[in-house]
């Protein structure tokens, strides 16, 4: 991801690492809970945000307008990207963008019976640990009007670019310009109560945990 | 975008709302940088972040590894997307997140020449304004190696859902459980400057103000 260099930039391979492995992959997977679910529709790519949750093996996504295409075992194209800093070079073709990012490929299967809750609980856990033993579950009647995906993490990618812009030992060091990054952080708020909310129901220990968590989701 | 709702819960009226004028649709533009392209490639969809910029009639984006199919005129989406809260309901059932989302569809036109470099210039001023007045502006030789696209914004459309969980007066709210919403935000944290940079080069006044403006980038 560019703000104006190409593929063809020295130092772009210094700075935007492909990484395969997954332990980076998990890594981008855990510090998010919305995902980019491209399909393709009528023969035109669709691209929606949708929530996820993942296990070892498979990413779930909950269902959309757009996955009423997804019935005949049609790939799909999954991307997660965190925004971690603007990065200012002395050029304007030196200019980038911090990020994390990771693609997922595959054809997702729709689950159902205990597979699907399953599923469930671990998308809910995932966006808010301990919620799934505080909410009221599922009936039969509104799972049944869920619907969630399983998707293979076995086709991913991962991409990360970091650091300082690349044009500091180049030519344009000598303009004598400030050169950096401003970051870029996903913080959690205080929660705010349903107005609805009778007196005398407090934050319970969870969520107020996961407010505090450390200021950010990333 | 729902972590546990279907299209057909009632609530989903009231908290989700379609949005078509173009006053919401800007908003959700200016609010960041990095979009979402999907295009399809060999027929299947693919999904990569990259960074954007607008004006009245066109949004702008860089070209990437995926651009390199889109030279048949080939339609394309582009979803911008901005998480605000994730709500936490009663049932999990009514459980969602709160987002601002723009989709934009069409067939994106190469830019050459002078328009190129305007939209260059719109791509860099949206992400970091007063840059493309400070850096040093692309060379002819880094003009020709960069690839810009301009798609038009008449075909586009917004979605925004925000407010409490909706299920506060429901037969839910008699399980006397907290329900609210855990805001998200995005912000900027102080500059960074570049190890390489030599000493007494100061951050400039249009990046300090960047970096202080409101504290996010919402």
């Amino acid at each position: 991801m560019e703000l104006s260099r190409t593929e063809r930039t020295r130092h772009r391979r210094l700075r935007d690492q492909g990484r395969s492995d997954r332990a980076a992959l998990i890594e981008v997977l855990r510090a998010g809970f919305v995902c980019h679910l491209g399909v393709v529709v009528d023969e035109t790519p669709m691209v929606v945000p949708t929530v996820y949750g993942f296990d070892d093996d498979f990413l779930y996504f909950h269902g959309s307008v757009a996955s009423r295409s997804l019935a005949g075992g049609q790939t799909v194209c999954v991307t997660v990207t965190h925004v971690d800093g603007l990065v200012l070079a002395r050029s304007v073709f030196e200019h980038g963008v911090n990020y994390r990012s990771a693609m997922v490929y595959g054809a997702p299967r729709v689950l159902s019976g205990a597979g699907k809750l399953a599923a469930l609980r671990v998308l809910t856990e995932h966006a808010a640990p301990g919620q799934w033993d505080y909410a009221r579950r599922p009936s039969a009647k509104e799972l049944a009007a869920t619907v969630i995906f399983a998707l293979s993490l076995d086709e991913a990618s991962v991409k990360i670019a970091e650091g300082p812009p690349g044009d500091g030992d180049g030519p344009d060091a000598a303009l004598g310009l400030w050169a950096g990054v401003v970051p870029l952080e996903t913080v959690r708020r205080p929660p705010s109560p349903d107005p609805a909310l009778p007196a005398g129901i407090g934050v319970p220990a969870h969520i107020a945990a996961l407010a505090r968590e450390d200021a950010s989701i990333h």
